[in-house]
């Protein structure tokens, strides 16, 4: 009867395509990723698996959908509309999970689980309206490295900011840093600039626009739409373009001087951000971390985030690519926005589990954005290989079939990646040619004389040099070629 | 809308729940992974990717939903039963993938594709009745490696026999072997049995039981369920049990002898699949499989399969594990059932892209049943461990917070996985424990003393043994006694 309810369905939507025969293609915003990108996925996805793990993290996942209840009412209004349903085919309502925070947090509550640093790789779903020439899809995944737990003063942040630090440099997508900012400085700037509480909301997002846009114009935003007048903004211009104001000053000098500018000087909220935050410098240079930036300016999430938040840029990971050009000729900036951001969270926990308190701290990579980085450089590189093969096995005449299949059987066993061909009689042309295609480094050429002389001639597949290698040592032939080689 | 919407239905279905307070779970038939449960997965999963990959196999991914049109009539009547609907929230009709099969074939009929040898490793979602304790959720990995495109005869199948065998014995769970038949020989002794055409598939899942149900129960199945006369079952008997007769014949000689027996050596059918499979045990001796055994018993998926198929089992993997125990005082069998299966099936792709003719052959592995062998037999050796921290660097002194911070600088910029206490004053005894407890294998211990002359004391956790190594050499300290301990 379900087959036949979608067919009286099909005929109300009044059936716009030949029965029989329909559009072969994938959910809208969504795609599939076929051997190339996943090559740029897993390569992208070990550089920062490894710092994870550097870092002592455990991994977890957790369902792909969860009871529509846990997820109502933790995303706004906004956010909650994009949330994909399931039908409700009898049972519990169902939903599709909108980001991997709040499936960690009923992870930390349903478990009563106080201590965890770990990390979590997963697809989310957001019925948004995609855009795919910039990679903005309704299926995509998302990266979260947190860390949970009562733990002494900005040691955990600390660790997080090391971890972007040792990704982004590790992945070589051009300079990056990594403004940073602290929920209580930002609401001590705004107090002392005069703004009324209700509004710091609303001014938040105005400022978070001084990375892409002048002054003058947010300003004018902020006077316009949103209320305030101009001795405000003035007060709040001198705050905010603090670092603008100040470009050749470090960032304790920043957290210093910034703390004594009239207002700021008396406000406790704010002197506490700023006494957190030359705590989590000092750490940071410790860890040798040169891409952190004090930025006021910088502000994120104000019914989120608790505590220090932080947001790393990459202006330039584009540059020289197709994807540039391409943005450029469309008349869209080039560069790239976000492609890590966190902070800490300290109420989330408590939203399933109002007695637990579970202090969070973490950061999420915009992996996405990161994958459409590294395969818009490779791209321009054209290294990209889709399988790991290192040496195919050919021949040169008919029938050596067995024969070929005997080596790749020693070359398996020893642990080689190997390929032939699945044919009886293949041509040695068509043999090459798919290792040149498929930029397979070295190719063994079998014929009569090598099989007497239980030898092979091991070729190089770039270069075509060539030599006869003996059967017997056929293997660390290989691995001592391929360690040169790869 | 949408939330009072939802408080409607909430109020209709009887508010079992008191409002602002719900159970914290996760869906029906669904559960989260905690670190545990990862760790056994990822090493399960990085033996069988090792083993794809050595043959030369590619990855892809596809959406976790399809349009449901692309699902629709591809799993039977019972199948679609089973399919998670999308809720219609305005656009397209959407379902969760039922298995990995369908979108690989909705794949290569969209993209052209021709040529692929691709392995897919994701979850899928069946509506199906959970069995928690038989590991059976509505939510799970499927892992299959296909080889789609024209190629000689039996080379593919005798490729995916090798890589099950590789990957059975690179997991280590017990002796297990793998059955191998035809769906043509299947086809021949029915119809040499005199069974009628239209009760092949009916007695298909009949022979399928022999495996764990005496010949003489399915032999009265098959006369009283099934309408088969004696004369007709005896005659399949011969056939089916030839195995089982002649359990001393090698693969070759049953081949040979089963195609001499009355009526068989005279059908058409039945003598093509035999001297296919001929082939394909030759070219299982060549790579050196001792595992696949030619089982006419076995007899699954005609509506699918079109020539060779095969099942791989593993009859004594749990023994002697947790699982196995309970089982048995549930009076239930603790044999696994299958570990991996498959074999060819030519026609899929053509179900969306009747033009193509892209023949398939490939294997499944039961993943889910392989994570949750090695995790009892893990369970028994506990040994797991769920980070890969090598080193924590902890102080034996107060006031020491930052010497730790700047040894493990050291440390991750070596690319050496270390921890140390995010407490400015943590006691020597928690550090240790928590080494302990996470089977962390080395500890650095510093104190005034050590920080003067620029030593650490370096310390084995399993035996207690330290002794001072110079700061200037840690790393590589650190690196020679891991590679001895790991």
């Amino acid at each position: 009867e379900r087959v036949a309810a979608m067919l009286q369905k099909k005929a109300a939507l009044g059936d716009e395509q030949p029965s029989g025969k329909f559009v072969l293609k994938t959910p809208k915003g969504t795609r599939d990723y076929g051997p190339a990108s996943m090559a740029v996925r897993e390569s992208v996805l070990k550089t920062v698996t490894a710092s994870f793990k550097k870092h002592g993290a455990e991994t977890i996942d957790t369902p792909v959908f969860e009871l529509r209840e846990v997820l109502m009412g933790k995303y706004g209004e906004e956010g909650g509309k994009l949330v994909y349903d399931l039908q409700d085919q009898g049972g519990e309502l169902l939903s599709m999970r909108y980001d991997l925070t709040v499936p960690f947090a009923r992870y930390l509550a349903m478990n009563k689980i106080t201590n965890i640093k770990r990390y979590h790789i997963a697809k989310v779903y957001r019925r948004d309206q995609p855009v795919m020439t910039r990679g903005r899809y309704r299926e995509f995944y998302q990266c979260d490295f947190d860390i949970a737990g009562q733990y002494d003063l900005m040691l955990p942040e600390a660790e997080c900011l090391k971890i972007v630090d040792e990704v982004l440099s590790g992945l070589e997508i051009g300079d990056f840093y990594v403004n940073l900012n602290h929920r209580l400085i930002l609401e001590g700037m705004f107090a002392v600039a005069g703004i009324p509480a209700d509004k710091f909301k609303t001014i938040c997002s105005s400022v978070d626009k001084l990375d892409k846009t002048p002054w003058a114009e947010v300003e004018e935003e902020m006077i316009k739409e949103k209320g305030l007048n101009s001795e405000q903004t003035t007060k709040l211009g001198a705050f905010v373009r603090f670092r603008e104001i100040n470009p050749t000053l470090s960032n304790s000098e920043l957290l210093s001087k910034i703390a004594e500018l009239e207002g700021l000087s008396n406000n406790d909220k704010f002197k506490k951000g700023v006494s957190e935050l030359q705590v989590l410098i000092e750490y940071c240079d410790i860890y040798g971390i040169k891409s952190v930036k004090f930025e006021p300016a910088l502000a994120r999430g104000l019914d989120y985030y608790t505590g220090a938040i932080y947001e790393a840029v990459a202006p330039k990971a584009l540059e020289g690519t197709a994807v540039e050009k391409a943005e450029d000729a469309e008349g869209q900036p080039a560069g790239v926005g976000s492609v890590a951001a966190g902070g800490r969270y300290d109420g989330l926990v408590g939203m399933f589990s109002p007695k637990a308190n579970v202090p969070c701290v973490g950061v999420s990579f915009g992996i996405e954005r990161l994958f459409a980085i590294k395969e818009a450089r490779q791209a321009a590189q054209s290294v990209l290989r889709t399988s790991e093969t290192e040496v195919f096995v050919a021949s040169a005449q008919k029938n050596l079939l067995k024969e070929r299949m005997k080596i790749c059987k020693e070359l398996w066993d020893d642990g080689i990646k190997a390929e032939f061909a699945y044919k009886a009689n293949p041509k040695l042309l068509t043999q090459l040619q798919y290792c040149e295609e498929r930029k397979i480094p070295l190719v063994i050429i079998i014929g009569e004389r090598e099989i007497q002389e239980k030898i092979v001639k091991l070729r190089n597949v770039a270069s075509r040099e060539e030599e006869d290698v003996p059967l017997s040592s056929l293997a660390n032939a290989i691995r001592e070629k391929i360690s040169k080689l790869l």
